[in-house]
């Protein structure tokens, strides 16, 4: 069967996607535009509940695995080969906005609805798939779908991972399942042919050059610890300074010679102190404790290892009074995407005459589990300003559309081959 | 009427004291030996309960005002003459101890037993005092029932004032006062013939010096402040520093440049900085706010003033990119007790061959206010190595039952003055 192309592409409905986006965001919308939807809470469920239905309507087969990561499948003409997957997730950021995931997702959806209405069926079956806790923020670290599903990561090892309010992974997930006892359930893992994820920047460079499509080319390597520094708790009002075992001071002391000694003249490295808490967190009381985490990033394997080793001793050194503990949650190395996957979204972009050029990813994504699993390649869409885990995060209906016939054309394509 | 010195005092019973001091914590207790009784919680309202209890088996008639402040009165032989007052607060820290409180309370509560164990009744009538709030960490200021009460507050220009979780004073209040419906309602304040108040030491002085009581001369000073500190948040992975505008960065300098201008050679400065608060607060999201409250205290009112208001100045200098705010909650000058009540604990003590010296307040207590509303004054206890505000705090049955045997003696001698 020969396919004219564009023909898929034709079919992409910017409005019904964009509508998508919007209306998406009901389950966990903030009064900022926003969206807070942590992973396997009420609001997750309650967006799955509607993907659920908008396949349905599809004639698309829902399934879910032990970790709830969410299949949409379209059966293709030899369903016994290994599909094609596409997707992201739709889990945010406590204030993040309603394009970081979901559109990975919803364009992953509107590109099988594309293919759909132009009246074909490919070869392979394509499912469409929203992995289960990418950000990470409820429970830490994230990506914890697709590294179960690709068998990164063992269910055994993170279901007693525990949210600030004490709740685990495992009483979270149950709910979730629970939720969707209707839903077939499906093995983890599974042979797939290949993955593709729509994602958008979250960086200005798109932006800056004027184009529509990233063509994603590698992902940096990631690093996070938490470093918990013990004090002793004592009364403001009596203690002398030197009596004291101040958490807070000690933390602070530690955190200044962290940004000292992270940070390089060319602003490659990404360190973030993004979490910290102090107990017990009373005004009158000498803190007794902080915690608080690391976010170490650097495209070089090397350098990440070097600067990531040293993090132990910098904060042994600045600690003063207190005791210190660091503790290593994560270390991905940095990733290249294979060029048989970033050529065919290259050049769909351009026989769609949709502006596009390559570009390095600095976050981390679904796609760094999938890489090792299956021939897997990323698409970035521009967001204003590069603004993202924010709640004023925005992306415009345009680029949105011009993502999605990419990514409908190129999946139809992996998936007819 | 002439009573032989040391009849009130031989009444105070140590073993039911003691007792009363660990059956309170029964309500808050936590699981290391300490007390979690937030002010205005189903804890406090269990506790005064007990309390109640307690003075109605020795006829004392129990009311309570607008603030929740809970009186339990022993009527004197003339009951129109203004009564003493005796107390201190029932409420704790997040992870407080048995006696921080409780002892000046149920110290209190002994006198008057002892006095009507002794067969006495004093001239005028002793009301057992809890005051609502002392603590400050559930609401911030804290002493909010002894500042209602003597009118150094309005009522009315805190009950909006809300805990973490969006409870206000006059929600909070309701529930208080609705539990305890059955008991008359009183005016706030009202005349006062004088106030004593027992309490722990919270520092290490009496213990090093070998002495049972301490005579409090006087009160240091104290200013509370709120520091917001705004940058915005933004992705961990892709946000190079030059774009960062981190607000847990900006907060740290800020921190650090503080800690640098308060604290003197001499130790006699006491700078804290107990709360801080970072949002969003997770792991892969550049912090967009910091929250963090300083206790600024100093025994010279000049130099409480001139530290505190170069506060401002030393945040804005120091916050780089972000914004700050500080905003002044609380400026209580230093104060020094009348000569007339501090001779009298010192000649009961004396008299009782407990062994007794002067000293200065670090803390804040109820008396700061009663103090400007009646004559007041104050008797420390020991606390086992100065520690305070801490599920460790501990004192002795000894030391507790000296400091009730000094209370009883003076507030009934006072009472029938």
């Amino acid at each position: 069967m020969s396919i004219e192309f564009g023909l898929v592409a034709s079919h992409v409905d910017a409005d019904r996607l964009w509508g998508r986006h919007m209306f998406f965001d009901g389950s966990g919308a903030t009064e900022k535009g926003g969206v807070n939807r942590p992973a396997l809470s009420r609001e997750e469920i309650e967006a799955r509940a509607e993907l659920v239905r908008w396949g349905a309507a599809l004639g698309l087969e829902a399934s879910v695995d032990a970790i709830a990561n969410l299949f949409l499948k379209l059966a293709g003409r030899e369903p016994a080969l290994p599909p094609m997957l596409i997707g992201s997730h739709i889990d945010s950021q406590p204030t993040g906005g309603k394009f970081d995931g979901s559109f990975g997702v919803l364009a992953g959806l509107e590109s099988v609805e594309a293919i759909v209405a132009a009246g074909l069926r490919p070869r392979r079956s394509i499912e469409v798939v929203s992995w289960t806790n990418e950000e990470g923020s409820r429970f830490a670290p994230g990506m914890m779908g697709s590294a179960v599903f690709t068998g990164a990561r063992r269910l055994e090892d993170i279901d007693g991972i525990a949210d600030e309010s004490g709740v685990t992974v495992a009483v979270a997930l149950k709910e979730v399942l629970a939720a969707e006892a209707h839903l077939p359930r499906r093995a983890l893992g599974g042979p797939a042919a290949g993955y593709l994820e729509g994602h958008i920047e979250q960086g200005p460079i798109l932006e800056q050059e004027g184009k529509t499509i990233g063509i994603v080319t590698s992902m940096q390597g990631k690093r996070t610890m938490r470093v918990e520094i013990d004090g002793e708790e004592s009364h403001a009002g009596t203690t002398p300074r030197s009596h004291r075992r101040d958490a807070l001071v000690g933390a602070v002391d530690v955190v200044q010679a962290l940004e000292k000694t992270m940070w390089d003249d060319e602003d490659v490295t990404r360190f973030t102190i993004g979490m910290f808490s102090v107990a017990p967190n009373a005004p009158s009381v000498v803190p007794g404790r902080v915690v608080f985490s690391i976010d170490l990033r650097h495209p070089d394997a090397q350098m990440l290892l070097r600067l990531g080793d040293a993090i132990p001793k910098i904060c042994q050194d600045a600690a003063g009074r207190c005791k210190v503990a660091v503790r290593q949650l994560l270390h991905e190395p940095p990733l290249e995407f294979p060029d048989a996957i970033r050529d065919r979204l290259a050049a769909a972009a351009k026989a769609l005459r949709i502006p596009s050029l390559d570009i390095a990813s600095g976050a981390g994504h679904d796609a760094r589990y999938l890489h090792y699993f299956c021939p897997s390649g990323m698409i970035f869409i521009p967001c204003k300003h590069g603004v993202s885990h924010n709640e004023a995060e925005s992306a415009s209906k345009d680029d949105i559309a011009a993502g999605a016939r990419v990514l409908a054309e190129t999946i139809f394509e992996l998936a007819d081959a």
